[in-house]
């Protein structure tokens, strides 16, 4: 090719070597430069032009950089063949995806929701400014894959004395939510192990499971908690459990109950247990139960905890302990992945825990969620004959046993109705029971105390039981 | 029995309710009290000794919340079987591991570091003020699954304008880093995906699979970037490609490639390509080079972003769009994962996008970075007869092929004996290659633009090239 005639607008905000690259492109993929064809020279095209040599060459290094020619040393650039109109310039088309509307509620009554309002944000801000600084600049890089070794000596001083939980830092997972750390353990476990799930229960891990090919076994649940008899009978090798305060019932596994699991566990070398203490610092009668994992001796529990009840559910902090044997298996097979909580976040909770708040904050938060749960159970206490409540030691939730005669669908409808959100108790249930009364569950925890009264009444009336 | 003679000391730090407790449940442990047995009722035993009648409650519900006795309506508490003596009190044992000593290093030359002095701290911490504030307090409730519907608009606004990606937000999925993302992409593709990556390449997807049933085909790489030729004589289903800037190679996939990627791809139902975008913010000569996605009209191309160069790495922020037949597989299968990122830190990105100062931010990031490299290949240059640089056009590292005669790992070791940490190519490949000459990658984002010129002289002189 001997000249390009290209118009070049010197007054456009388009700089000119783009206008030149786009023209030069625009030729190629219309056909009107053919394979084969060589460029102009750097320096004819930049004298036919009246432009500089430097806005030929970025123009030219750009069409090679994207494939359009390709340079031949001391011959030029040469158009390169084009196979394919598939390039086409974007155009700015709305595609977007008709929106989901959704109803606006009153009263949330969901068991994930907290007390917001009572948050110590003063002290949160203050660690998060002391954290976002030149000073520690070093934090914006990448830091240790299982979390900060800071947070991790926080958790281990914690978990020892509320929990009982005997852990050094080295054996602490920390993840972005237990989703991604039951993910992992997933992953850890041998391909053909068989979960035992509480049913019903948190139905986060059987969910998880089901993109996954291990069966899922579903146990029964009964005021002692797990009945851990049925698990004996199945080729179960992990069985998921809330010892603590059973999601949604609120039973504590007995001391009994608990032996036989740990007895389990023992039987098998390829057999653990893992107890999720999602919520046990909210235990309102006595002294915390202590966890499964502080009678554990024979490294059969991975302990799984959470700041989302405690702290701030969006925060998305969970950790887990790992068995030694377990911990080695990690170390080997998905140490390569990062930590997935911000080395930021971490440090502000480091710091929180560090200086008391957040014990400060739990033994706070403990007192306003029982003063919450007794004013719940009070304004329920008139109707005691037709609602039965379960689960009221501890915990943000309760369940209730509706006995009005509506079904567990008209309940959930009448209070949508008014504009309030309940959630039933089927919902976290893998096998389809015939109960004789439908059960909800209640959370109390988000609703602020002085609106609680009103709630609950918004909600009875929705169920035809007060005026 | 008739009654517990119980030792209680007042002026402990111990509760009272806990020291009966804790007796109780050790003359139950040790067998002095035995199963079946009734506790002496509460008012007889506060009368005993000399406590309040709550006091007794207290520590009998303790116990019977632990399973150790059980309570019969108006007969009072009988002590449990206890089967096997498991429980013991928990000890402060150290049980930690030994620590793993970690040298320390003057210079990091890692891909992954990233310039944090100049880091705009000021800005961020505003943000970070103005979220984390009782006014926002909703903000601490769990989100949108996908992300924040005002970062993903965000996200959707820079793509388009930086990318030329077009997609909604609603196509836009949020997660705690790029790992969390492909491990949800290969969740969300048929278990019997195959899956090609490039090699050498950014190994990420091929350790994260080696815990998947999927198989994994290396596809070669060169000056135009992936041999797309080599894909179609395999049963690879799933492409996983950097086409603007290889890792580590450094080089563009060309229009030719990039077309008979997506005619690949169109030919079966089945096949996808994922295009990892990891810091094509930083191109330094001409303009960006548009992105595959942009070019794909057969929803064949997921789209994979990051905020890891362009920002924190220990932010943990990334993002994929996915074509709409993908997007509602998601919603099917892993729309009950919540959200890995917290709320906070992404209203925080998000004021940071909205109001100009991430653009702010990468317009002076690209100035900083483009020094730093003139200034490393100014330092290299007169040692070019030993060292050839490949992929110096964009991007936060180069490559140096050394031709010294020492191996690649001799060049390591040297290197480390005077504090400089640099990586192999060979650890980002696949398949053991016999290449003439080792091949360093370099990346020199993370040192000091006042110290480049120190730390390349230090290793040059580690590898006996300078005095």
């Amino acid at each position: 090719m001997e000249m390009l005639s290209c118009h070049l607008e010197r007054s456009s905000n388009i700089p000119l070597y783009e206008q030149l690259y786009n023209f030069i492109k625009n030729e190629i993929i219309d056909g009107r430069i053919k394979h084969g064809e060589k460029l102009p020279s750097k320096r004819k095209l930049s004298e036919f032009l009246k432009i500089s040599q430097n806005t030929v060459e970025t123009a030219y290094e750009q069409l090679l950089a994207e494939g359009y020619v390709e340079g031949i040393s001391r011959k030029g650039y040469f158009v390169l063949a084009y196979e394919d109109l598939e390039y086409v310039e974007t155009q700015h088309v709305s595609n977007r995806l008709p929106k989901q509307s959704k109803e606006k509620m009153t009263y949330h009554f969901h068991p994930s929701w907290i007390d917001t309002e009572n948050f110590p944000f003063a002290k949160w801000r203050k660690y998060a400014r002391d954290m976002i600084s030149k000073e520690k600049h070093s934090l914006l890089l990448l830091g240790d894959m299982q979390g900060e070794l800071e947070l991790r000596q926080e958790i281990a001083n914690y978990l020892y004395h509320a929990r009982g939980v005997q852990c050094s830092e080295e054996e602490i997972v920390i993840g972005a939510g237990s989703e991604i750390l039951l993910q992992q353990l997933i992953l850890l476990f041998q391909k053909d192990m068989i979960y035992g799930v509480e049913d019903p229960g948190y139905h986060m891990i059987s969910r998880i499971l089901k993109n996954y090919p291990n069966s899922v076994y579903p146990i029964g649940v009964d005021e002692e908690g797990l009945l851990t008899k049925q698990v004996e009978n199945t080729p179960i090798n992990v069985v998921y459990v809330t010892p603590s305060h059973h999601f949604p019932y609120g039973s504590v596994l007995s001391v009994n109950r608990r032996n036989q699991l740990l007895k389990w566990a023992r039987e098998d070398s390829n057999r653990y247990i893992i107890e999720d203490d999602y919520d046990s610092e909210f235990r309102y009668t006595g002294k915390a139960i202590p966890s499964l994992q502080s009678m554990d001796h024979a490294g059969k529990v991975i302990y799984l905890g959470s700041f989302s009840k405690s702290l701030i559910p969006s925060l998305r902090i969970s950790y887990m302990v790992l068995p030694k044997p377990l911990l080695e298996r990690y170390k080997q097979v998905l140490s390569f992945y990062q930590c997935s909580v911000s080395r930021l976040d971490q440090h502000i909770l480091t710091e929180f825990m560090r200086k008391g708040d957040f014990e400060r904050h739990l033994n706070r938060m403990r007192k306003i969620y029982r003063r919450k749960l007794d004013k719940t159970l009070e304004f329920l206490r008139p109707y005691k004959k037709q609602i039965e409540v379960i689960g009221d030691q501890s915990g943000l939730h309760i369940v209730l046993v509706v006995k009005n005669g509506m079904n567990e669908e008209e309940l959930i409808q009448k209070a949508k109705e008014k504009h309030i959100q309940i959630y039933p108790l089927s919902s976290y249930s893998l096998e389809k029971r015939i109960e004789s009364d439908p059960m909800i569950i209640l959370g109390f925890a988000g609703i602020p105390e002085e609106k609680l009264e009103n709630a609950i009444h918004l909600l009875l009336k929705s169920w035809n039981m007060t005026t």
